[in-house]
Parts: C-alpha cells; structure tokens; sequence
C-alpha cells in the first residue's frame, strides 16, 4: 500500500518533512526546485507519481508569497504529471489570520489562498490549528484539521504543578481558544479585554478573571513578533500573577521576537514544530515539540481510509 | 435610477420587507408563492425584471428548510427572468452558527447554504450579523454585512444609567461580541466560562470577571428558546449581579422562550426585527427595535454605487 | 467488495432503505439527523465513511424542502468525510414536475435541485421515473433512472383479464409514458384531452379513444390528492367504461386523496413503495408494490460497475 | 439605444437573418467565415464589439456539425472581443431531439451542445420551439423560448374551414403538442399509437380518436425525411381521413422530403422559415411563414429590457 | 488489469485504432456512429464500461467539424455510461494552428476546442507534436504530449547519408521545430524567412543559412495542400540545392496535395499516420510511417501508471 | 465618464503606473500595502470602488512571488468591494516563459497563475510582448496584448542608418518574434543556432545567415541576467558582426546585468519601461523608451468601448 504514497516537500520546514517521513517509514520523495534570473520560481517533481497518493508538506513561513507560490506550482506540476490524489500538507496556514472584513474594502484572504489551492489542483488539505476554527469552512475541498493543544496541555501537566494555574487569553477573540486549552488541563481560564483608551492612544489591557498569586499560563494561536505576549505579561504581572508561562501552537517567532522573550519575565514557552526554528534561535527558557507524530498519522490514516478523527479521541 | 430597483419578500418577513420600502419610498414587488399538493413549493415572479437591479428579502426563520428553498426557487426565477442583478437580502442566516467542525462526520452547512446560494442565481448578499465575522468569508460573492451592535448600544445607553454596567457572553465563544459591544458603551464585560463538570453531567457556567453588585446585559447574537439565557440569569444572580438586562440581534424567540423570559428574573430584553415577531409573542419587558432603516439606507447604496461601509463611520 | 460499500437514509422513507439493505444483506449506516431550536438541521454521519462507496437514500415526500435540505447536508457531510464516492437515490424526486416554463419568470426548479445537488456532494444520481424523460438531462452527473413500469404492468397481467383493457392517459402530456405501459401489456390506450372551456370556467375532459364497455386502467406517474384522478373516473364512467383501475408509480396520496379514492368508483389503485405509505393509510382497494429488489440490484451494480441498463432487458 | 445592438449570422439562415435585420432597421453585421485546407474553421469578426449588446443567429441545419462549430467559434471570438453580452439565436435547435436516454450508454446531446454553448461564451440563447419543453431546462443560462404554434394555427383559421377539422399527433409523444395546437383552434385531437408488432416487424400505427369523414391535420415540430409524414397519411386514409393537411415549425425537408410530399395524398404543407428552404424546394402545396417578426420583436425586447413574454400574451 | 482497459474509435482514422489495440492485444471496442435524417450525429457506446479505463482515438480530419462533434458525443455518453476515467487521444489535433490572435475578433480556436473536451467529459488527453508547445498549456486537464520527430529523423538517418544534409523551416516560426529535428541528427538547420515585398504582393522567401550544395530536408508539423512545402521547394532550389527532401508529422494532403508533390523536384516525403492515407493517395516518393507503436505504448503506460516521458528517454 | 475610471498600482512599478495616470488625466487612487509580522501581505483599497471600471498596474518583477500575491490580493479587494469590472494591467507578465513542458512532471505555470488570476477576479488582462504568442491562450477571460515592436523598430530607424542592418534571435525559439521586427524595419535576420556539443559540454553557437560585416541587432522579449546576450555578442564579433546593438522590450536587468552589458562590446541597448529600472542602474549605453502612452491609450479605449487592436493599425 505504502508503495502508492509519495510524500514531497517545499522550502518551508524540510526538519518536520523529514521526519514525518522518518515516523512513516518512507524516504522523502525528491523536488527541484529552482529560481529563474527573473526571480520566476521552477519546480520538477523529481520521481513518477502517476496513480500515486502525494502529499506536499509546506508552512506558510517567511518568505511567505514564495512558499505559497512554491506549493501552488508543485500542486499543478503533481496534478498534470497525472497523481491520482494530491493533499496539501499546510502545518502553519498563515493567512488563516485574513479571516474576516474588519475594515472595508480588504480582501479575506484566508479565502483567497484556499480558492487559489483549488485552483493549482490540491484535492484535500490536512493543517493545523487554524486561527479561527471557521476557516476550515474557507476550503471547498475536504480538510483534515488537526489540533496540537492536547499536546502542548499534556506538556504542562507533566512538568508542572497546574494546581494554582489559570490559563489565560491575550484578547476576547482568543477566549474560546483558551477555553478549550483550560478545560482540558481543568484550569481556570481568564481574559486580557483590551480597549481603545482615546483616538490616539494605543489600547489598554484589563484583566477579566482572576490571576493575582496565580501561575499564568498564556496560550495563543501563534507568536510572531512577541509584541503581544509581552504587553500581557506585563498586564499579568501587575494584575499579581505569580509566575507567567506562555503556550502556542505556531512559534513565527519573527523579528525581535526571540530577544523579546529571552529578557521578558517569563518562566517558560513552549511552541511545536510547525514553523521550523532554527538552532541559532533556541534559548533556555523555549521548549520545541514535535507535531510529526500527528501528521505522520494522520497521512497514515488519510492514505488508508481510516478515521483521522480516532487520533483525538 | 430607482426605476431600475425592485424589491420582493419571501414569506419568512413580510414586514420587515414593507418597512424597508416604505423608508425608500417604492413599494415592495409582488411574488407569487404556492405549494402543490405534492409539497413542491412553486414561486412566479409577477413583475418584468429584465435589466433590473433586484433585492429579495428572506430571512432564514422557522420553517427555515422552506423559506431558504423559497428563497433558492425566487434567486432562480430571477435570473432567469433576466434580471440584471440579484441580490439576496437575509437579515438572519440561521445556518452561520454551523460555522466549524466541532465533531466528526458533520457539514460545515453555513458555507453549503453560501454555495447554493451562488448556485440558485445570487450575485450578491446582504446580511447582519453573522454567527462569526469568518462566516463572510464562505460566500464566494460580494457580501455586505451589516451591523445592529450601534443600535442596540445606543438603546441601552439613552435608556438607563449605565455606570454601573457590565456586559457579559454567555460563552468563551461570545467574548468577542461582548468585547465589541461593551468598547462602544465604555463598560467593562465579563465571560460565563461553561465546563462539562463529568462526562455524565451537563456543562456548568462559572463568572469570570466581575458582576457582585453590577446592572448586567447579556449579549448575544440570538436567542431562541432562551435557555442559555435562563440558564445565564441564575448564574450571575448567584455571583450577585444587582440586575440584569438582555440584548441579541435576532430575536428567534421560539418554543418556550417567550413564558421562561416573561418569569425570569430580568429587566428588559432588546431585540431587533431580523426575526418577525408577531404580536402574540409581545410582552411587557420585551423591546423589538427596527433595522430597516438600515437596510434600507444599505440597499440605497448598493443601487447607486455609494459604500456601504460609510454607514458605520 | 461489500466491505466499501455503505448506505445510509434520511428520514423521508426509512422503511424502504431498510428493505434495500436487507436485500443486499448489509446493516443501513447510522445518521444522526437531529434540528436545533433556531430549526436548523443538523446531521452527523455515525460511520467512517473514508475511501467508502456511499449511497444516501432520501425520497422528496412532505416535508419536501426538509428532506431536501437533510439531503443536501447529509451529502455535504459524507463529501467532507472523505467518501470516495456519493450516490444520491431519490426514489421520488417530487421537483421533476416542475421541468418547464409554462409561465412568464418562473424557475425550472428540476434544474436548478439537480444543480444543487451537485453543489451539494452527489457524483450521481439514481431515481425512478422521473414525471418527464427529459428531466434526465438536467442532472449534470451521471444518473441511473429506473423504472417501475414493469413491475406494475406485471401486475395487471397476473391479476386481471386484460383482453377487454385499455389503458388512459389523464392528458396529453401523459400520452407517452401510458404508451409503454399499454404496449408492454398489448392492449389499447385512450387519451382524456383537457381543454379550457372559457376563460372562467375550468378543464372539461374529452376521451380520445375506445373506452366504451371497456376495463380501463388509468396510468399515471404520481397519484397526489387524488384530484385529477376522482374527475377522470367520471369521464372515464360518463363515457361508458365498464369498470376502472388506477396505476401509477409513485403513491403520494397527501391531503383528502385517501378518503376521495376510498368512495370513487374504482376497482383498485395500485402504487409503489417509492413514497412510504404508513398503515393508517392504508385500505382494501389499495395495493403497495416494492421497488425496493430494483434499487438494491442497481446499488449493487453501480458498485461493482456492471451494467444497470442490463436490468430491464 | 440601437447603436449598441448588433446582429451577426453564420452560414446557416442567411435569408432569415436578414429579414429580422431590415424588421428591426439595422444592417446585418459582417463576418468572415473561412475554412482553412486542413478543413479547420477560421471566423473573423469585422466590426469593433466592445461593450456592444451582440446577436448572433444560426440554425442548427445541414452540415449541423459545421454550423454548430461556427457558431462556437464566433461566440468565442466575439466574448474575446470583449462584446458587453452574447445571445446565440437558434431559430432550430436540432440536437433538441436528443433529450433523453431510451437506449443504454447514449449520450443526451441537446444537454452537451447546451453545455457547450456555455462553454464557447453564450450569455443567452433566443429560440424557437424546442423538440420537448424540458429542454429549456438544459440550459444554464436565461433562454427566451419562442413559438410559432400561433402562428401557424392563424394560417389555418385564415386559410381553411376548420370546423369540420381533427389535428393528429403522428405519436404518443407529440400528443402535448398537438394539444396546445388543437385548443388555440378550438378543434378536437387525435393521435396515432405506433406498436411493435413483433420483434422483426416495424411498427404499426393505430389511430386513437376520430378521423372518419374528418378535416385532418398533422401537426408536427419538425419534418425531416417526410417518412412519419407519408405513413401517417396512409394511416389516416385508411382511417378514413377526408382531407388531410399537415402543419411543422420546422421544414428540414432532406433527403426524399420534397418528392414524397409532392406525390402524397395530401392538400397542403405549413412550415416556417426557421429552416431555409431553397427556392429549387419550392412546390405549390408547400407554404412556408416567416417567423422573422416574431425574432425580431424578441430581440429587440431582450435588447431593451421589456417582457418577450408579453409577445404572446 | 487489461481487463478494465477499454478503446474505442471514432470515424476519423480507423486503421491506426486497430493497428494500436493489435499492438496492445486488445480488441477494438464497439461504437455505434449514425447521422440520423436531420443531421444530427448520435453515438451508443457497445459495451458495458463502468468503472473502466477507456480512451477514445479520434483524429481531427477531414471532415473535421463532424469528427469533433463526433468525439464530444462520444466523451459525454461515456461520463454518463459511468466510465471510470476517459481519455481522449487525439493523434492529430488540427485546431491546434489556431493558437494565437494574429488578427483582431478572432477565436483562439484550439483553446475552445480543448475547454469544449472538458465540458464533454474528457479526463485526460494523448496527442502528438502539437502545431506549438505552448498549445499544451490550453488544455485544463493533464495531457501526454508524444512527438514522432526522433521517428522521422531515424528514418532519415538509415535512409539517407546524411553528412551533407541542412534541415530547414519553411518559415521562422518554424525553425524551433526544425532546430529540435536538425539536433537530432547532427546536422545544421535554415529556416526560409518570407516578407511581405508589399501591400498587394504576396510575401517571398529567402533563404538564411547556407543551402547551396546541400541535401535539403524540409521539415513541418504538417502537410496539408502542399502549398507551402512546393514554394519552399522553388525557393531552396533558386538558393543551389543538391536534392530535397521532405518530412512531417501529420499527413493531411488534402485537394490538390497529392498531384503537386507527385510532380514537384522532390526525392521524398516522409509522414506518419496520425492522419488516415488511404490507399489511392499513396504514391512512390511517399514514405508513411507508423506511430501506433508509439501510442500503445503511451495508452498502457498510463493505464498501468507508469511514466510516459519515459518513452522518449 | 472618466468618473467611473479607477487605476490602482501595487508596487512593482509606480514610476510607470504615475505616467499612465498623467497621460490619461487621473489620479492615481490610492491603495495601503502593508506586510503583518508573520510576513502576511494586506491589501485595503482608499477609494470607494462600487461599480467602477478599475485597473490595476502590477509587474511581475523581482520580488515576483511578493508581486503576484500584492495583485491577487488586491484583485480579490476589489471584487469584493464590488468593482464593476477588474483588469489586471500586468506589463511584463515574467510567468509567460514557462509556456510548455520541456521536461518531465513540470507545472506550466503561466497557465497556472492565468488560471489565479480568475481565481482572485480579474475580469480581463492588459498586457505587453508575452514571450509567445500562444500564451494568450493560457488566459480564460478576454485579453488584450500590446506591443513595443512598433515602438523599438522606430527607435532604431531613427537614430541609426539601418541600410547595412541585420536582425538576430539568439536561439530558434526567438525567430519569429525577429522575423517581425526586421520585417517592420525592412532588414534582414538570421538566428543562432544553439547546439548542445556532447552531454557533458554547454551548447555552443552557430549563427544561420549574414551578419559579417554587417551592423546586428540582437532582439529580445526580455533581457535578464544579460548571459545569453553577452554570449550572443561574442558569437557574433567571432561571425564578423560590424557593430551590436539590442533591443528587448522587457529590462529586468537583474543580477550582474549592468556590469556584463556596460562592459560588453555591444553599442547601445534599448529596453521598455514595463519593468522599472531604478536611477542607479542608467548607464550611457542603455536607452529606456516609454510604454506608459500605450498602456494609457489602451486603457482609455478598453473603458470607453472602442478599439485597442485599431491602436495597432
């Protein structure tokens, strides 16, 4: 059966390709992938995938357009090279972030890359943790969502004593998020509300809940710049929170963001393997887990025609 | 110019569609809806459309299966009448609140109803207040998506004192609502944080945020049999909410809402007239406030090419 | 084989899915098909259905438009579910009638369901005698149309003398499909030519043909009030038929059809069990023949990819 | 307003598309029709379209294949010369004829050339009497579905004393159309049974409804060999017939048409100019009616934005 | 495996259909082509093909209308006959030369053509040297793109001493071709660069590269009237070759082709048999070579999934 | 009219997209690209947009993955804020030269983004010098191709005696395109025919026609890293060339194109402004013409309905 899989890999996280395929049994299957003088990108799928069940991984991590344009091209070149089913494998959807008209005249581009997926020929999509959960109703094609939080709650319980902890959201829109990351570890949850104090000035944080001689947990979808998290820590700390850890699915980790959170006065934060994070930016305090397990079974699953759904049950 | 614009009405709203004329000034086009008696509904469009602009207003009320069908039949009877443009006008789309997966083997039926839509003819939607912002992003045609939050807002603040007011979500889900509506009257809000208590018992609603000795209003988007809401007034009468008042944008009120919110330790409730409410279910502390000044004004605008957008700087 | 082979039902005509299934010899699939108090649907597929071979039974019996959108949510679902094939069978697909426009601005609505039910999810069709031959072609994906024609010719031939038979048409349109009837039994046919008398005044019936001193069979594709059926009885009588029998496929004998045909001077109606028909409405005249080993043989060959059309040879 | 209407015509009608061009006052727009030595279909169009409300007229007749293809192709180069809005006018749709499946593994051609149109740019279809009127349903786009019925019954109250008159259908198929004939002349029908007589006999006609001593006319949508024709005349002599006449939207007229006819025992042929009808084909009992008016009426409406549907009001 | 492969053959070309299905040692499955009275071309399909994999060869001959109409009705009735995968394999796809706009209000015809395949229900297509490479990117379906050229060059290399011999293109935008010929064989190229001399004149060829001395080949993607090839002829004679010689892929020689080559100062001319020659056109100087060997390759690598490219390793 | 005109420009090229606004009369509308932290790209259009004509000028120049996402953004803002018609302006359309498969399992990718383009609702495409011309017929919706052939020619005949000018292609690919630029100038061609020596050697050069002693212009669609010109120089001073000139209508001049050209033995370049080339990159020898009249003038034609081919004439 195996024999009919063929798993590819974009520029994007080649680590967590790796060892999706190291976890399957499988070797990584070659693409060339070329830049023209006109900065035109090339793709070659590099072995006969006629008939065969291919799944591409790629994250949607800097430089972004490219990545995206990477997969759009490898999809079509799959597609006319007769693949007989072809899955994007999207571990980190960024413009899953696009995902509402909040000022007029944007585009939802969350919207806009699923039609642009369709378009190069992806017959499914399997990604993770989604900024909003009602993106998956972006796609017209079926879709595998998984979810790390169970993983990255299971982290907690292990290393730490969740006795005292309360979980908390950096914004209302990330509330139900947090909900279903306390519920799981039986915490409290709280809430930063953050307001527009005047025109010109930025917003404010308050604290809804209770988190003073608390232990903190922060959870989010994503850390890109730490720009956020940092604000809140310090809303947190004088709110009277004890100790403050921060968890997220998709560690962007971007910009001053590592420097940001090696001084901010925070125990710990832990992101998966979504986007890849390089060894120059590991530091003490940052914990990496792996999702290859998950999406190695659910490729498993997905070529087999069983539940994928079992995996969270 | 108005003379290229016509309007027509489904049978969910028949008020809602007259009051909107009537602010425009034209009246409402005669539909011709039958059912045969093989239950096939059957819909005659009884005005040349050929080169018009047209609105059909529909909301997704009970039965919802045969006003949408309705609907689907009159998008099509339009376009092919040679209609220049169709645009479907739902002040309530029931079906945005199934907006994800929350379980396996179920359809995202808020983005099916947007494609079939697309299918039955629509070229563009008019709505308000979706379940979730992301819901406009399932329709593959333009969408304006209004917005009774200001209305509502402004009720409450020209009617009572509200310096001692909190606004609160019933839900983790609902915090953004409640963050938006409470921004615009510069209150603080709270959240009820639902846990299921054991695998046998239901999901119990714990305060987080501060009510003690507060006037509450419970936002939401919908209420329909209210017991979300019941369920609600108890818990925060239990944290000690001083009193409590109600506002939703559709007032689906069915079943047994109507005699649970008329005993129910509660103030006031607002709603608007997405959702016609005839006069039998009127009682006292019940306020239905009109949005079809705002769909009129909106209707203008899209006819004669003005954004839409504007109406809510 | 059968092991990918799954069927499951919505709520329009359980009795009949259930004598397919146990024709075939595997257990009907479980849906859960449940309706919020907003009167959304909800339906969730009970089975991993990945990889799997599915067919939805679901005729369009009053409630129409709720069958039709449990279907329409059913099929969503089972795409969505990663089913590798989706077989909608409509026994009776009550919107077949409205297959042309015999009125200004009025909507094809055979059409635009079928289209529908492509945006839906189905890749096929399989239904039984559609009102018109034609209406075959508005289904954009393949469709098996059966036909129970034969099987109640059979019946009048095991039955009746037929010697003295002819068979009747109610009106012009139903001249074809009463000649493949009356020819696969070799006997006559006569035709009952309705015209407007005036302006105000209704149809009145002419006989075209020999019926006089004759057994007549009056052939139909649907039997709903029973109205067109009570009045061709009396021209049939006014014109000296000697005694009269009733076929036709599908028996949706709604409103005051049962107690109308219970009184008409008829000798026996029979239908087929396309459209349930529960025991309450049963009566002696009245006779139910199954179609259901016809749609567990095509199911079967659409599986195994043999031929349908070899059923009727 | 008519400055921005333009007719074209393909090889098929040029006589009929000229006379709806001088009905309306405009000249007919000129195309480059050519065929390459490889037989290869080369269409230029030869005036500037841009933004233009564009008409192009061709009858599906003899070579149809050549004419669809031109008709194809000029709608494709008048879409990519950015023409505002196409209707293709088909005054004679052949292909309406394949409307259903009564033999295995056909195809239901009048739905694929319908498709097809879509396909090649056509934003509307304008045509005449289709075979079946669920074929309207084939299409996806709006289609204006005219008539000559009216026509050509005014010819017979006119031309003959129809008070001793019968009209026959020459099957159980056409007895609809017959029908709708017959009423608009307020006559009685009648319709011709055709059986199998055995498995190597040919059919054999028998006539249902009175004929003896009668006015008879046949009354078909098209006449092509004239085959049906002749031996429905027999049929209806035989019968008893005292005159018999014969009327057809559509004078194919091929092959052994014009001979057959001018030796049958018949008074007189009515077809319409749908189909050109060379001068060589000309015989006294023939008339042939120009529908040009009514195609022009309509075109003129569809351009202006009034009912086509009033046309026969 | 062979089992559920399935060919079938339209008009067009017959013999190469057979010679292929020998090569693979299948026979050649049933299709019933008729033309019925009007002109309409109706197609039954003869052999149960559900759940097959069946290709359909048709080249796009003379006449060429009709094989296309032919070829889209066959495609469609093998969608709705259930088959599993249709592979349309067109040896000869004389729209092809219609592949760009070098005039205004023209057709890119070989764009139709290939969305007209899609509409009709072509999965995927097989054809062979494309009049451009480009016109491959106008099909939206993936496309097995063969090429007789190292068939024709080997020919010339065990036919002829090719040390002296120059290929040439019969105009510049040929010379790709002719340099991917020429590279084959070693040998250098030319190409005939024709000017317009002035508005009334037609364009003269000149000669760029040398040819004087030489062995001339003369290599096309098609003959169609000769026109071309005996200009060329004349103008490399003027310009001092030695002998001349004459290779392409699709043999049209259609009207006066044959006479003027026969007569014409040419050694030889080399075709293959994508185009039908039938034996009265076959004259000593014509050399045809056969690429069913070629296509049955192709038709069970892709039947089996393995690589076609690698055909042409 | 031109109150109805909107131009909006992403930012590959704003000095051209200024020009175009100035030559017609209008203001650049105003469009805010921002990129978020995660490297997400964010459209939002300032300038209402409801039922006008918008264009929007994007090249797809280095960045070209930030480039093409900017436009299908913006694309997708634009129909959604409910534009009445979308062109995308795209001068130099750098996807154009991946037009065919010349290796196995690539993606033709200019198809791929003319298929995006729909996809993110351009409604049709104004662009320039395509590198062939069958690339036209990647796109679905009407295009409109210019060309600075005319433009270059002119150039050179007015600032050089072309008297003693030949016109070179640097491969056979580019023949065509020079057979129409000489014959516009009235000179000469010849091409280089470029051969792969063994399979370890690059190709090497032989020029087909004269050009010793003779004044060359190399002509081009676009000149990138400069390297196939620099090596077509010395190929030619080795044949004898007089003098080189180039012309191409692209510049990207990317990489060590400066350097090599500056350096080269070349007498002038001449490019087009489709891409722009910023100050530090002028040197003496280059000239830049202008497209922006062009561009403008097609522009006005396309919005007033009157046309652009006539600009040709």
């Amino acid at each position: 059966m195996n024999d009919a899989l063929r798993i590819f890999a974009g520029h994007s996280n080649d680590p967590l390709a790796q060892e999706i395929c190291r976890t399957i049994g499988i070797p990584l299957s070659p693409l060339e992938i070329a830049r023209f003088s006109n900065d035109n990108l090339h793709v070659q799928v590099m072995a006969n995938v006629r008939e065969r069940d291919v799944f591409v991984v790629q994250s949607f991590t800097e430089p972004v357009s490219d990545h995206i344009m990477e997969l759009m091209i490898t999809l079509d070149a799959l597609r006319s090279a007769s693949a007989r089913r072809v899955t994007a494998v999207i571990p980190y959807y960024s413009y899953a972030r696009s995902d509402k008209k909040d000022a007029p005249r944007i585009s939802i581009t969350g919207r806009l890359v699923a039609d642009m997926l369709r378009t190069a020929g992806a017959d499914r999509v399997l990604t993770m943790d989604l900024h909003a959960d009602q993106v998956h109703g972006f796609f017209s094609m079926p879709v595998d969502h998984l979810t790390a939080i169970p993983t990255i709650a299971e982290h907690f319980r292990q290393r730490y004593d969740i006795s005292n902890m309360v979980a908390v959201a950096t914004d209302a829109g990330g509330a139900k998020r947090v909900g279903r990351f306390s519920e799981r570890l039986g915490i409290p949850m709280a809430i930063i509300d953050k307001r527009r104090v005047s025109d010109t000035q930025v917003k404010q944080g308050q604290v809804v809940g209770e988190v003073a001689g608390r232990d903190v947990v922060i959870f989010e979808d994503e850390i890109s710049t730490g720009g956020t998290l940092v604000s809140s820590i310090h809303t947190l700390k004088d709110a009277g929170a004890r100790s403050i850890h921060a968890g997220a699915v998709h560690g962007v980790l971007c910009g001053p963001a590592i420097d940001r959170l090696r001084e901010a006065p925070i125990e710990s934060i832990v992101v998966t393997n979504t986007v890849d994070i390089p060894a120059h930016k590991a530091f003490d305090k940052l914990t990496v887990l792996t999702v290859a397990p998950l999406f190695a079974a659910a490729i498993e699953r997905i070529h087999s025609g069983e539940s994928v759904g079992a995996l969270f049950e």
